[in-house]
This record gives structure tokens, sequence and C-alpha cells, in this order.
């Protein structure tokens, strides 16, 4: 167990009638503020691990850049919870307010996206991967296998990066979302292609994890949880093929079932 | 079952090797933003119920106001997702950045707040409310009793506002920090004493979960699952009873043990 990932507590555990007090593991959390050419950008509460891929992940899902050698320098001090990047380009003022609401037109489609940068860097996905349900099944159960150790604690989230049979990349986190900007910075840093990527995923699926996928440009996402009714507007929208409850041989497609070949009807 | 807080959606489900395609209920997601005084002020992802109470609880969570009597008026529009706040007062440029990274002394207390809003409304806990380990868990069978429909299709939260020996409310959310925001409303709302005032809670204690709590003055946190470092570190300081994996005759006291009257040692 990383010694980044958790941390110690002394804990007073009541069992029924009993107590005793003794050491637990707990999940770290760290806050993280990206300082973008010297501008406050945004701070994200986080697991201190994979730091540098995080931050890449996340300044090419806020649309900041699309290539890793956009990026000059990132300098990341871990003791004051600071990551300084510096790009070769100057910012538009818009750059620094990622957040702001978008106002689309007041029953187009463009009423799913509530964020301007959304707007700008979500694109519908293209890729022609497909599994099918045995493989979905398979990758969840390796995930969980694989990440067994940390859910004796709890309090965090596992993403794998996978081609429809294996396992490439876990990315752990205490924000669900982080998992995913961590996996998007490794690509980014190794320069992997997306055509034969999936994304497999511990947590629920939110608009926002959405929005992160398809920047991602990832065509299929499993996940073990539940999703929200405006994640799967936006998959549906935006070509994902979105698939929760994914356990005991189960799972629930809910959009773009035609990249899973074996489904009926 | 609210229809505000779950919609249907047409699912194919794979059980084994069969497959059954009907509606699934998923939970709602909706962005409601809060202008304040005319400007933009923050997008809040959330289940759209109590909107009233979220944003006046987000408000003064953010330190915004202290008391209901500082909002003028307030105005939803849930077609769009959008709420007018007008307050008596002028906003300062700084309240308008609620989320700037706050930099304290390297080794000082203060080196857990990361955001300045919560340097200036985070308080210690004076609240001497007290409770037996038996009443932590019968408030948390209540909670997920009460709440249990909900949980057959996940993806929610749930927090209630007790005394030590009854639930008075329950909030619903898709954000586990708006179910507080929602209670913390509605004790502004209805000018409850919190003097007698405990939380029970399905979700995780985060750090901000912690700085919350601390804002609505709360004594005692229990809830059903895992603790972060930063969150216990927070309640050690502002004087917080934090509970977690309350479940089964089973929880874990992680900070000032001296309200839980019924310890051991």
């Amino acid at each position: 167990m990383s010694k980044e990932v958790y941390t110690n507590w002394v804990t007073t555990h009541v069992r029924h009638d009993k107590t005793e007090t003794k050491a637990d593991a707990v999940a770290s959390e760290f806050p993280l503020t990206i300082v973008l050419n010297q501008e406050e950008f945004a701070t994200i509460v986080c697991t201190p691990t994979n730091l540098m891929e995080m931050v890449i992940g996340f300044l090419a899902s806020e649309g900041i850049i699309l290539l890793r050698k956009e990026i000059k320098t990132i300098e990341i001090d871990s003791t004051r919870g600071f990551a300084d990047v510096e790009l070769y380009k100057q910012l538009q003022p818009d750059d620094l307010n990622p957040s702001q609401r978008f106002i689309g037109s007041c029953c187009g489609k463009s009423r799913q996206f509530y964020f301007k940068s959304d707007v700008q860097t979500a694109r519908t996905i293209m890729q022609s991967v497909s599994m099918t349900t045995k493989q979905c099944m398979a990758l969840m159960a390796t995930l969980q296998e694989q990440s067994n150790h940390f859910k004796q604690t709890g309090g965090v989230h596992n993403a794998a990066l996978c081609t429809v049979d294996n396992l490439l990349e876990i990315r752990t986190d205490i924000g669900r979302h982080n998992t995913l900007d961590k996996l998007n910075g490794y690509m980014l840093e190794h320069q992997l292609s997306v055509n034969d990527k999936v994304i497999v995923f511990s947590g629920r699926l939110s608009s926002e994890v959405l929005l992160k996928i398809s920047k991602m440009r990832i065509g299929i996402i499993i996940s073990a949880s539940a999703p929200t009714d405006l994640a799967l507007k936006l998959a549906d929208e935006l070509g994902i093929t979105a698939i929760g409850f994914t356990r005991d041989n189960k799972m629930n497609v809910y959009t773009h079932p035609e990249r899973i070949t074996d489904l009926e009807g």
C-alpha cells in the first residue's frame, strides 16, 4: 500500500460493545494549486500520486492544451502543494475562467453543456472499437482484483486504461475525475493512440466524468457504479457507450450498444 | 421515489448470458448557476430538490452571508438552471473568488485550510452535545431505513439533521456536499438552534465535508463511509467529533472521542 495513497491515523474502533484503539490507514487528501503562466488557475484536491500526469491531463481536459509539447515547464512543489506551469503560448482572459456558465440555445442539443470550456473541447466520438459483454466483465474483474488492497480502507477510486483484452495502467485517487486526468496525462506523455483503448472505472458516471471521457476521445466507459441522467444524455449525444453497475457477471448498457457485439436484439 | 431525484432511462440489462431492455431509474443531475448581485458566482451540479435551501446554505458556507435576512431576493429559474440572488450588501472583489488558494505559514495550523474563504468562515466548534455509541448507530440505522428506496438505483447521498435521539430532516443529492448545504439552508430558513444537533451522513468524510460541518457549527458528524487524512486533521483542529464506517453495530471514532460518553479508556 503506497504511503502517498494512505496515512495512518489512531482510531477508536467500536465493534458491538467492545472498544479498541489502534492505527488505521486512511486515504490521503492533498490540495494542489495549478499556477499557469504565473496566474492561479485552479486548486485540485487529490491523492498525491502521479501529480505531473494529473496536471497535464487536467490542462488538456480544460482545453488549455491539446498536446504535451505545448507545455514549456512544469514544476511541482509537493511540500507547499503548487504546480507551476509555463506554457509556450499566452493565455486569453477566457482561458482563466473555464467554469464560466455556457448559455446555449434554450432547446438545442447544446443544453447539456453547462461550462463554456466544454463546448470548445468535448467532441463526438468516432472511435470504432468494439467488444463483448464477457470482455467488459473480465476487465472489471481484473480492475477489482488489482485494486483489492485499496478497498480495505475505502475512500479511493480507480480507473484503468485498457485494450479490450488487457489492463494497461491503473490510476488511483480520492477524486473520481482525477483518476481520468491522470490516465489522460499518461496517454499524452507517452503519445499513445486512443483508437484501441477503453476505460474501466470504479466510480459513478457523472456529467463531469463523461465530458472527460469525450475529451480523451474514448468510445467505451465501463463503470462499477450508477450513472446520472445528464451523464447519459451527454454519452448519447457524444457517441460514447456508457456501461454501469458492472459486477458479478452483470452490467447495464445505457447508450450506444452498437459497440457491444453480443447484445441481443 | 421523487421524480426530481430520478429519471427513467431505457437500459439494456445484461445478466450472465441474458439480455433484457427496459426502463431504469437513474439519478437526475442538474447544473444550477448562482448569480449574485448580477455577477456569476458559481455553478453547482446537483439533484434538483430543495434548491432554495441549497443556495442559502451554499452562500453561508462560502462566507457570503451569516444570516438568512442578508438576502433580499432569491429567484430560481429551474428551466434554465439559474438562481438569481440579490443581497442587501455590495460584494467585495474577494467575495467573488472564494476558491482562491490560501497561503498559510509553512508549518502553522493554518496549513490545513487551502481556500481563503475557509480561513474566514471555519471556526472551532464549542458545541457540548454528547451521545452514546448506541445512539450513533441507531441514527445511522434510521437514515439507512428511510433512504432505502433511494439505494436501489444508487448514485445519491443522504444527510440528516438530528438530535441525539431523532432524525429531523433528510436531504438527498448526487453531490455529498450539497446535502449539507441543503440542511444548512433549512436551519437558516427556520432559525434553528444548532446546540443540540448532530449530522448523520451516507458519504465520505472529505476536507470539504468537514469544513462545511464546521461552518454549520456542528460538533458530531456520523458517516457510513471512509474519511480522508485532511478531513481528520481539520476535525481534530476544529474540535469536531468525526465518526466513520458506521454500519452493522460498528463504527470508528477518529477525533474528539470525548463527546461519545460510553467509550472505554
